[in-house]
Formats: structure tokens, sequence, C-alpha cells
């Protein structure tokens, strides 16, 4: 394998390594391989980890003598508020536990902005225009809602240690329809970057021009751990701290401990923003799966019983993250086709090829067998301005065929590549 | 027990009956009862009899080989639409099975009118103004979507048959900002009245001046019979005939069938409307807990078994409405005080008081510590024009306290009666 950069090689050069690398790839397509790296899922093997969460629930009264099984307890039973807040370092009483989706929960207070505002704001859909903050590469999920809703989108760059907040503070202070900022703070998806204790306290105090920004705290991956724990400054002090307690909705779910659709998500938030989220699910609901939280919490038991499963989870995630690390390492160090961040914990490996060789990549992969995140996925719009970046979700398929798929992966983009200097 | 209407009583009897039913009040008060009755909850007995939908679940890949643990299914798993499809004689194809709450199905179709319309009509945000026509008295928590989204309220009576559909039927032909009705097609909430053939036909093919009509159709208690079966015709086949495919949206959940809240919930609708459910709630969320439908189907097997259940949970009711029903009957027949309906299934009794006196009966109840609905209720804006309908939920408190709460109920629909006239 020649190390130099594709960049600097000749034409007779980049033409031998297009033969070289074509006919691996069409070897490789020969044997009609099929594989889906598309979502960030767990494994079955991860999931049978957690088959405890999937058992019947005998304990249905509670610490206060409500029966579970009943309507009641529109925010969530006790005993889940507790545990989230143990393991969360937050305050029980600021806990308010939802479905089974704290993605929906997210949608929910977007829509609540936009009928209702809040704290006596002018509700979002009778203001001109409303603009979030969206540090880039993001989760697409994120980037669906404020496009299904019509919220305008700019772009932030990550840097080492969260969005780049020189741009977000200058934004955040000088335009007052900047409303808000989607924020993945610990192994963010994709890049698994961690914020800094600076970056949580910058954004929990900077000057906002809007009194109503909101702060989405997705803590999507809050215990998420792969390789050593990082730690995650508490926004909701910081926030406390910096005389700004509104500014923030923190959510988390258990999707990613126990079953994917089938766990317990909350939002924590000050008593001012609780008011308002309970007065519209209560009108929205009479209650969520309060048997489901009991089911969950058997299983989980407390803090730290939860963290030794996480040890368990990340350990089974710890080998799939090596081979796409050293497989990275192995084909594209030194050749100038590509970058990526070597995450510590979280979901996702993002990498960005040389510009304008995202999309091609992808198209190859699949053309091969091997199903990737759509290019563009990771930005506002599905709009990748260097058409760069590709996220790489290592959890569900077994190591043998990650092995196979991050091979040709690995070809995909030295073959686009060379294609691209070839094509000069 | 005096038989004469109160109405017809001279000044000294009313006296006399006043002085009687006083002590008698004040008796009961002595005894510090404190009874519940203001929600349609299960009780514990009825509750019992679900446990198997609290089973663990072990059958966790479905019949098209997916791995229901993982994220994947958004409409729901192919088993849960193939059993409510059989259960209530709709197309599987046309139901989206959802979270544990039809109530939040309603909501997020009212929120989804509004942010985004239907049929390529303008959003509702974006009309001047939006009437709903409210069958009442009706469920509360439908008019609670309303007012809390600002829709407008428009009283429809509630006949034998179902509302009063010469008013709907005009409304709907003249007035383009009626945009839709709620209905509670069998055994409404709280009158327990089941809707005609006819005001099934009537509704699907009336004309309507606004293209974007919707109705409501909240099937709650569409198997919950306690005196033998009423049939209700089935809506979404009505709609088709009549060419209005996409006027309906029908909700069931099995929250009264198992557990409320643990329950699982489902819309069917038309292709057209499926679209655009299917289209937000993909960004709302990745789908719901296919778990819990497992669960569910588990202990509810197939449309047969269903129905043997709920002969056992109507069994379990029937006693308790017979105790309201006789209570009423030997207490109130003949004076006047009120008139009530006896409803065949589902819920509630609903009972008319004189004019002016359902806020005083149930001040009077709570006073002597028997807990009822709130008057007003079961109207839109809580504000029932003659303050006469009182709901009684029956369903949760044991046999013998609701023979006590019932005794007291009577006590207080009298002694309302009689000080109005003594007040003359």
């Amino acid at each position: 394998m020649d190390r130099r950069k594709i960049s600097e090689l000749s034409q007779a050069e980049l033409l031998a390594l297009s033969a070289e690398l074509e006919e691996q790839y069409l070897e490789f397509k020969k044997r009609g391989v099929k594989l889906d790296m598309s979502r960030g899922r767990p494994s079955a093997t991860q999931l049978d980890l957690s088959m405890g969460a999937a058992g019947g629930v005998t304990n249905f009264v509670g610490v206060k003598g409500a029966d579970y099984r009943n309507y009641g307890l529109l925010d969530g039973i006790p005993e889940m508020k507790q545990f989230f807040a143990d393991l969360l370092e937050l305050e029980a009483e600021d806990i308010i536990v939802g479905g089974n989706a704290s993605l929906n929960l997210m949608y929910d207070a977007m829509v609540r902005l936009i009928l209702r505002g809040t704290g006596g704001e002018k509700p979002w859909k009778d203001v001109k225009e409303v603009k979030f903050l969206c540090p880039s590469p993001g989760y697409d999920r994120h980037f669906a809602i404020c496009e299904h809703l019509g919220i305008r989108m700019i772009v932030v760059p990550m840097k080492e240690d969260g969005p780049d907040m020189d741009m977000v503070e200058k934004l955040a202070a000088e335009d007052e329809t900047v409303k808000g900022i989607w924020c993945v703070p610990l192994y963010s998806n994709p890049q698994g970057i961690c914020y800094s204790d600076e970056t949580v306290d910058r954004l929990a105090s900077m000057k906002c021009a809007a009194r109503d920004f909101r702060i989405f705290w997705d803590n999507a991956y809050g215990i998420h751990h792969i390789f050593g724990e990082t730690k995650l400054k508490n926004i909701m002090e910081s926030c406390r701290k910096a005389g700004n307690p509104d500014r923030v909705y923190y959510f988390f779910s258990t999707s990613k401990i126990t079953f994917p659709g089938a766990g317990v998500a909350m939002v924590a938030a000050s008593e001012n923003n609780r008011k308002e989220i309970l007065r519209t699910m209560g009108i929205q609901t009479i209650g969520y799966d309060k048997m489901n939280q009991m089911r969950t919490l058997n299983f989980l038991k407390n803090a730290a019983h939860t963290r030794e499963h996480m040890k368990r989870l990340g350990d089974s995630l710890k080998e799939k993250f090596e081979i796409v690390l050293a497989t990275l390492d192995k084909n594209l160090a030194g050749t100038g086709a590509a970058t990526w961040h070597s995450p510590r914990g979280g979901y996702f490996v993002a990498l960005d090829t040389l510009p304008g060789c995202a999309k091609e990549t992808i198209r190859l992969a699949a053309e091969a067998g091997v199903k990737l995140t759509p290019a563009g996925s990771t930005y506002p719009y599905h709009m990748d301005p260097d058409d760069s970046n590709i996220r790489i979700a290592p959890s569900f398929p077994p190591c043998d065929e990650l092995r196979e798929a991050m091979y040709l992966f690995c070809l995909c983009v030295k073959l686009a590549a060379v294609r691209k200097f070839l094509t000069k």
C-alpha cells in the first residue's frame, strides 16, 4: 500500500493505484455482501445483555402507594425520577419522565415553543423568523425537527471541545431571531466530541438577544463510555449559577441502555419550564407508561448498577470501535484521503473524505453491498458544504462483517479520492 | 320517601323534607368517609384480571424476522395491526399503531392539522378561525385539546342515537370554519349513548363546506359492553362508500382493556391521511414501544380471546352499574330532581339535575367526603349552560363504598333541588 498522499502522486502513479483499487473493489463486489451500517442500532448481542428489561412486573405499587397499572402521575414515578437524578447528578424534582423516546420530548418542546412560546414571550409561530444554531456535523433527527417545523438552521462548526463558541456567542448576542441551539454534549453524534467545562459555562452564561433562547441539551450518550470515562459539566447548575435557569432543556433516555424504542425518556428543566411542559403534557396525555418505568428500573436497579451494565455494553462496543479505527489507520493513514476523530464513547465514528468525495464514497460502498448513512445527513438540510462528512455506525454488524465492511469502506474512500484527482 | 315531584311540594312540605335530608346529610358527613369517583379509573380488582399483560416478553422476533427490541417499524408491528383489524373489523393496512395513549394520537393529529394542514388545504394556524363541533355532554379531555390549541368549540346537543345530526349537517354545510367534530360513538362519555347506523352514515356522507373537515372518531369503548352487545357501524367503510375516505381518523386503545397508561393505541385512516400522519410521526419519534405491543398481544392473543376478556371486565363492572342505577331509581325516581341514562356499556352514567343544581350537588358531596367529576366538565370550556350535568364514574370504588357514595349522591341531588325551591 502506497503511503504517500494521493494528492502528490503523478498521473501515472494515480492510474496504477486506480487500477489496483478498481480490481480490489470489483473482487469485493462479486462476493455479493449485504451489510447495513446506516443507523446507530445496537446489535442483537448487545440487546441480549438487557433481557432483564423485558421481564414481568409484579411490583406495581409505588413508594407512595400508587398503583402503577392505573392512571395518574403525569410527570413519572418518583422511583424513576430519583434514578435519573442519581445517574446524571440532577435534582429529582427537576425531572419529568416521558414515554419511550427523548426525541419525542424534544419534538414536543419545539412544537410547544412554536404554538405557545415560553416565559411570556411571543409564540414562535407569531414572530417573523426563528433560527436555530446547529453545531455540525450533528444528529440528522435534530435537524429534521427544525426542517419539518420551518425553523431556519444555521451551521456552526464543531471544534475539539464543542461548537465554535465564538461564533455561537456572536450569533446569540446579535440576532434576536436566533432562538436556540442543539447540543449532544458528550460523545457527539457523529464525531464523538465532548464539550469542555468552558464550553458548558459559556453556553450557560452567554448573552442572548432572544430572552427565550433555549438550549436543547440532548445528553443521549451521557453514560456511554467505551475507552474510560469522560466527565461532562452539569449545565443545569451552570445555568442556575449564571442566572439563566430557564435556558436549558436537558434530555436523556435509556434507549441505548436497554432497548431502543422500549426504554424510558426524561427531560429536566427549571420550575418555570416544567410548569409550561406539564401544562401542555397534561392536555396531550393522561400519563406515560409507568409499568415500563418500573420494568426498566427493576433491571437497572440504581446508578451504580447501571454504570456496571454500561461497562459491559461499552466492552461489547470496544472491539467494534477498535476494528473501525484500526482499519482506518491501516488503510487511510498517510494517504491524505480522509481525516477522522477517535471517539472515547458514544455510538459513531465520523470521517471526512477529501472535499467532494463523500457522496461518491457512499455510492461506491452501496453498489458493493454496504449501506452507509446517506452523505449530507450530518448537516442541516442534508447539505454538507464540502460533501466530505460520513458517519460510521459500527454497533450493529458482528465483528467479522464489520471488518469486511470497513475494508470496503476504506477502498471506496481511496477510490473516490483517486478518481477525483484523475478527472482533474 | 316522598315520591311526589319536589317542584310540586308546598313550602311547608319542602321545609319538612329539607330538615329530613339535612339530618341524613349531617349524619353521613360525621362518618368521615373519603371516596373518589371523579375519574373513570378501573378498580384494582379489574386490573388484576389483566396481570398477564404485565408479563415478560421473550418472543421479540416478529413474523417478518424483525427484532422488536431494536429500532424500526414506525407504524407498528404487523401482528398488532392484524389484531386491531380483526377486533374492530378494520383493514390492517389502514392501521398505524402508536404509543400508550390514543389521546396523544388525537392531540398530535390536531397539532398536525394546525401546523401543516391536510389534503393540500391551508394549515389551520393560517386561517382566521377554526371551529369544532362538540357533541355535549362529552369527554372533557377532547374539549381540553381544543381549548389548549385555541380551537373554538360549538356545543351540539346529544340525542338518543348520537349528536343532533340536523344541527351537525347544517353547521358543517354552511360554515367553512367548522373543521371537524369529536365523536365517542359507542357508549359515549359520559352518557353511554350509541350512535345509530343512520348517524354514522350521515356523518360520513354529509356535505361539508370545509374540504378539510375531519371526524375525530374516538371509539374508546368500542368493545366495552356490559349489558349485551351493541353494534357500531363501520365509519371507515361508510366514509369510503360516500366518497369521503379522508374524512375520518379512527382512534382506539387497549387502555381500558389491559392497563390505563400501559396499553397500546392506534389510529386508522385512509392512505392519504396515513401518509400525512407518518410523515410527521417519522420526525417526532423513531418508533413506539414494540415490546409493549408484543407484551399486550401475548396476553390478549386474538379478537375472540379479547372479547372473552372483555366479558369478564364487563361482568365486574355490571354489579357497579346496577348499584348506581338501582340507587338512582330508588332514591330519585318520581322526585323530578334528576333524569339519567341507563347505559349498556362503557364507563359512565350521566345524570342531569334540575337546572342550576349540578355545582351545588357536587359541592355538597365533596363536603361530605365524596369527590365527583367537577360540574361543567362534560361541556366545552367547563360551561354547562344549565348547570345540570354530572358524570358518575362507578368503576373505581369497591361495591360497598359505591353504595355509600351513591346514597350520599342522591341525598345531595335532592338537597340541592329542595334548596333551589326553598330559596325561591
